[in-house]
């Protein structure tokens, strides 16, 4: 069967990350990716993962230690939209995924935002390194959530076609609103 | 390097076609495909191949045989619309794909037409197998082209979700109108 958008996410992930890169988990959460990234990097590589919420941290916290490998995530309570403060000045970053709108099966009130997710965006491409690939999966089926994909589209469709392709992945036929996964890669 | 459309639709052939299969190549063109799904499915499979051009059967006849593959290929000179005559009451095809447009490096006049293509697809969807697929690789880049890309897209979203799964591969942020795959499974 195809992938979903999010097995394909993690399919697009895994064929760039290589033992001892650094990447990033922009939008925390239940820790889920940040958890698959962690396995990725291996002991020398580097997760930054971020949540504004307390509660992502501490179960994220959890779900690592469960599998050995808090040594490899550095867990950082703020908005992602500071991503680029947390980061050496020409620190490079092999791979970064967004999940966008709201959290999967938890509260369709706290979502992101079009404006913090761009900042992120505009401060984590210049860190990005050649061949590295930013994920962003897109839930839209919230109040709001269709105007944030439009945004969020037009962000991508304005990105330099010398310096990066941007791939979307989606299913058109179904009435649920599965989420939408646009692929930003940087040009080697 | 993320795949190309075209790149993209052989992986998604070669993920599920099996020694033995029958598939159909409805625009065989310059032989590529053709060539692609006779290696496929191999020695005891069947491609069925479409061009309403003698030019299209001649060259496709060529290649297969310098690689010895003529014996598993049909070559069919007429539209792929009629596609349906051409196979059994119950037969089943597990894969198809339709280039859409022109020829790429070809004469620009030459182009399919929507209403032939989706007679090819209503033709071809009952006798699609379970988890079989349907690519489509669109090119839009000459006149008409537009209407024919939303043509499809408005037939692929209207395809009911209890059978089957449309999706959408594309990039977006470039100039040059790169094609555009649709992919159509039928549910297991």
């Amino acid at each position: 069967m195809l992938p979903t958008a999010l097995q394909f996410s993690h399919q697009l992930l895994k064929e760039i990350i290589q033992p001892g890169d650094h990447v990033i988990d922009a939008t925390m959460g239940n820790g889920y990716d940040t958890t698959f990234l962690a396995e990725q990097v291996g002991e020398k590589g580097n997760v930054y993962a971020f949540d504004i919420q307390f509660q992502a941290i501490s179960a994220t916290l959890e779900k690592l230690s469960h599998q050995n490998l808090t040594s490899r995530v550095t867990l950082i309570q703020n908005g992602h939209e500071h991503l680029g403060e947390y980061l050496g000045k020409s620190e490079k970053i092999q791979a970064a995924i967004f999940n966008l709108g709201y959290l999967p099966k938890s509260d369709k009130h706290i979502i992101t935002q079009p404006e913090t997710t761009i900042q992120a965006l505009d401060a984590l491409c210049p860190h990005l390194a050649k061949g590295g690939r930013i994920l962003l999966v897109s839930y839209y089926g919230h109040e709001g959530g269709y105007e944030e994909l439009q945004r969020l589209e037009e962000y991508c469709q304005g990105l330099p076609q010398e310096n990066f392709q941007v791939l979307t992945y989606r299913f058109i036929n179904q009435k649920n609103q599965p989420p939408i996964l646009f692929c930003i890669e940087k040009k080697a």
